[in-house]
């Protein structure tokens, strides 16, 4: 009655297993605030759900198992945009990105094979690499540095005869770092020269501040057929329960290899593909009032934590999340402590721990990340709790 | 620049690639009449959009992993109905059967294992098991014994120590077979006699026909915790469109063990699982009319193919396909020349060649599944293109 041993070698989400001492908060009756996830409160578009609830068939019926033909065109436009030369073909629409990511391992790797993932990283690279049996090799980035990747030589030494990819996201996950068109072309060369695909999550695409012009991995010259680009409306339209991603490539071979994984599964659901349509209709000047409020956000979250005494931030450039060094040892009893004992003026908050998205055992033991995707007096209301929570600590019973 | 070993051992759906031939047909003027997929002409019940437009939040955010509370109580209501005794705390909500048999195979099965599979089986069970480097070997039934299970001996002597799971639809596709509570029974005591889990595909539950009353693998005692349930609303409120599948299990231990699976892929879409709920709700009786319509269309396949010259299926007791063998070498080659080739009175057939059902290498050559999901008048003339078509066959030009 064993399980297999790949289930039982993956981790409990880091984040979510915090949410039962959230909830003992909430019965408590304090305010728990969220700046531990990457849910928005900016509203979806209107756009969305009119366009679904104006769906009228007899017969809610399997969609195409690539995706809706119009949600391809519509995605391929809104690339074309963007300055990313995509066609339709080139284009598989996934359950959110968490499918594009799964599907771009599965395409790549074989069991006992290595992806280089730049860490911190997003958890759940490892929730999908694990189960496939492939190993996620860390390449480590740092805070003090504002996670920029390290020299070409440190990123070659990592790569094995099993190394069949580099993934990362840009803008990153937790880091809100946005790499540079040098660093783009220096990983190019590494991927040519050791033949290896190149996995760009790029759902943060829009997400850049201080007038940086973002730089998509499709748009570097020479490794067109290496490039898998993931992708996901969650963020990019505050879309998360949706679950319409995609995965786009001008490697045909590899598009229509991914095909057969999409055929297996059938299909997306059919009226979240309606109502993405409309989406990727509204045009770049949609992001341009989003982006205005996250760059505000950011810069409150910004001063708000270096002015704390022991914490320190360097400015993230993009995303929607700050790795934040505490003056703790063990951020993730500070952040179930925070929750389980400690309020201030009847909140608390809820962080996640970064321990959980360094790969390296031992890094991030004192890092935090924050997600400042709510309103200006919750994230000033969440500095002060932390700020408070920091003086209190120290004195707390064992 | 070589893709993974597994993505290249995978094979295209043996279904959807006859879909660009019926294009072509469709492109001529011709009718195509698709009886190769089980897509029901059944009105998706009206409850379930309505929830959806009434549906009004700001955000669509993120669902819980594990599905939206209500739906999972849904769910444990018509379970209980059903006479299945499952609480919610025992069910995950998952992206249609298909990621419920996926989670199952992870969960259950390391790379290198093997799953025990009655052969002709939903193809899609090795699209699942081969990326995951599963074993899927066959237990080979029969279309001249109406696909029953053979004995327990003949199962038994497929075992080795690297056998994890049997799994099994039930009802099945293909075959439209309804395993009896003494097939069932002693599947249970293989899987206690050598360790094994029971994963049971139950999505055609309610589609027994001639009086049969249904038997879960889940009601059959002393195996409660080896059994996992997959799930799916796409056939039962013909809903295929809305992908929305469930996972069940008495077993605590797999479910948290499933639930770091649904955590990595954060959740299923939000707006489906609201329509769900109101499916869930309708009641048994909802089925009796459905059920009936089915049985009447298996009635008018299952004679209509017997009084073709030289084809045959033995009468199918659930689901809504049917295995029917030809006079013919190649059924393959035959749904081709159907689509391509051949046409009656302006209309051509879509048929599934069987060969892809089976793990057994030239089974099933002169076999094909015909799918009555369509109404009576489309099902007469499909037959009947069938019957000219096996006539014209033999004298085509090779």
């Amino acid at each position: 009655m064993e399980l297999s041993k790949r289930i039982q070698a993956m981790q409990e989400s880091p984040i979510r297993k915090l949410v039962p001492l959230a909830e003992q908060a909430k019965k408590k009756g304090l305010s728990v605030i969220h700046m531990n996830i990457g849910q928005p409160d900016v509203k979806t578009p209107k756009a969305f759900k009119q366009a679904i609830n104006a769906f009228d068939v007899d017969v809610i019926a399997y969609s195409f198992s690539q995706g809706e033909p119009a949600l391809l065109m519509a995605i391929a436009d809104y690339y074309q945009k963007s300055g990313i030369a995509f066609a339709p073909e080139d284009i598989l629409v996934t359950n959110g990105g968490s499918e594009a990511l799964i599907f771009a391992i599965y395409a790549t790797c074989d069991a006992g094979d290595e992806i280089l993932i730049p860490e911190p990283f997003y958890t759940n690279y490892n929730g999908f690499s694990k189960p496939a049996n492939v190993q996620a090799v860390p390449i480590t980035t740092k805070s003090e540095e504002a996670f920029c990747l390290p020299k070409k030589e440190e990123i070659e030494s990592l790569i094995t005869e099993r190394t069949k990819a580099i993934l990362f996201s840009n803008p990153g996950n937790p880091t809100g770092a946005v790499y540079t068109q040098e660093e783009l072309m220096m990983l190019a060369d590494i991927a040519k020269k050791h033949d290896l695909y190149l996995i760009a999550d790029e759902v943060y695409r829009e997400f850049v501040y201080d007038g940086l012009s973002f730089t998509s991995m499709a748009s570097i010259p020479g490794v067109e057929d290496r490039v898998v680009i993931v992708d996901s409306i969650s963020k990019r339209f505050s879309a998360c329960g949706a679950r319409i991603g995609s995965l786009a490539s001008k490697n045909q071979v590899l598009i229509a290899s991914v095909l057969k994984l999409c055929q297996a599964r059938l299909c997306v659901p059919t009226l979240e593909q309606v109502g993405a349509i409309e989406l990727y209709k509204l045009g770049l000047d949609y992001f341009q009032e989003v982006k205005e409020e996250y760059d505000w956000r950011r810069n409150i979250v910004y001063e708000g934590v270096n002015q704390i005494a022991g914490a320190m931030c360097k400015k993230p450039r993009g995303a929607f999340y700050v790795v934040v060094d505490l003056p703790v040892e063990d951020a993730d009893d500070f952040a179930r402590w925070m929750l389980a004992d400690f309020s201030y003026e009847g909140a608390t908050l809820m962080v996640a721990p970064a321990a959980g998205f360094y790969a390296t055992k031992g890094l991030g033991a004192n890092q935090i990340r924050l997600a400042y995707v709510l309103e200006e007096d919750q994230l000033r209301r969440g500095l002060k709790v932390l700020e408070e929570a920091l003086k209190a600590y120290p004195a707390r019973k064992a």
